[in-house]
């Protein structure tokens, strides 16, 4: 199901658990934005990096109408599915753990008639047992063994764009047309014609270099949309070496 | 085969041009090394912003090991593919546009056998015309069409995971290998100077020109067992068209 009307959008909320660095709350809403997130809530923010971030040059609509909590239990109260994003790192889970791509899905197939949170911890930490105890599920962003953990601001944009990338996939682009063997055969004339003239090409050999050259337009499977043009380069670059040859 | 050999993965390069800020230079190679990616470039940082996000403390590996260019053409110059990531706001783009999640399906495809070059803009205006046209595609995230632009430490993040959030597609090997961006660059100039000398390019509109002929060869994607010929072609036509102008 595309994920495509700003009411499934709506839908979602993303909640910044105790985040530290304004700049990561700032990267947080600027990532809504791009993919057309709304809803913030933050819960229990240092009271400074909020401040900083809401009040920052060009603050967008998200951060202005950001909610603050002081619980994550009230942060989330309205919410049918809690999930948790975590680097699952030297932590024994006690709840089902799901790869984004699959979690994604799972969002996507709720967000039409559900309310979801998506928590993010703080910046050194990440979220706490008890911040995980509050969830149905978690999220793990596939990220490598050994460098797991991933900056904040770019972890929210990780899970927002894969919610709305299947949204606006284009039909594979149509083949480039190729130019026809007429209009290759044009073209070929006229530079093996320039190489004759420029001494590249062995009289002796010569009916052998021209099928070779042939051949090499043809791999070059040049656009039709640039025929015209080449046939151009390779006319000018002709009448030139001729003149060459005449003086 | 999954994209999880580190083989397959060392061959992706991740490339940042002009990158002002060191937080985002930080931001990116942080996702690398989450996701498993090795290979960092830099064009032309801002020294400061490339010096300090060095320096920084815990700075991982892959910035002690970035590599730094004064061009983007020598950074790609050993990639067979590559690829400009764009907002696609307010410009009308010349090459075919994918969306992230096509794209990286095609991107996993060559990465079996192809050094692929992923490059990002600098913060303020992302990549202009001129880094564009050494691309042989555009990849878009879908964000909102109105809220379209990304933090840069988001956008890389959010590329690298969809290139490994599915372990199990299987890469499609091109029948055909490409020619390397250099050498593609190479053949580009030894034309495009063929073509000045010939008449054939407008003084006044030379840079575009030439970015449009780099467009142009791009699509040509010259097959790696040709490019030593063509080479040898065009290097040949220059000396004649430069024998002409002598005479």
């Amino acid at each position: 199901m595309p994920l495509s009307a700003s009411s499934q959008l709506d839908r979602l909320c993303v909640v910044l658990v105790s985040t530290r660095n304004p700049l990561n709350i700032g990267a947080a809403a600027r990532a809504m934005i791009n993919f057309g997130f709304s809803r913030l809530r933050v819960v229990n923010p240092y009271q400074l990096a909020f401040r900083e971030a809401r009040s920052a040059v060009g603050a967008a609509n998200v951060l202005r109408t950001a909610q603050q909590f002081p619980s994550l239990a009230e942060a989330v109260a309205d919410c049918q599915l809690v999930i948790g994003t975590t680097a699952a790192r030297n932590r024994h889970l006690r709840q089902p753990l799901r790869a984004l791509p699959e979690a994604a899905r799972s969002i996507r197939g709720r967000l039409g008639s559900s309310r979801v949170a998506l928590l993010f911890g703080p910046e050194k930490r990440g979220l706490s047992n008890e911040d995980l105890s509050h969830c149905d599920w978690l999220l793990r962003i596939p990220t490598s063994a050994e460098h797991g953990s991933m900056n904040l601001g770019q972890a929210v944009a990780v899970c927002l764009y894969d919610l709305v990338r299947t949204r606006d996939i284009q039909p594979r682009r149509e083949r480039i047309e190729p130019a026809s063997a007429g209009e290759v055969e044009a073209m070929t004339r006229r530079l093996f014609e320039a190489l004759r003239l420029s001494g590249y090409v062995n009289p002796q050999s010569a009916a052998s270099a021209e099928a070779k050259l042939r051949r090499m337009v043809h791999r070059l499977r040049i656009p039709a949309s640039d025929a015209e043009t080449w046939f151009g380069i390779f006319r000018q670059i002709l009448w030139k070496v001729g003149k060459a040859n005449q003086s």
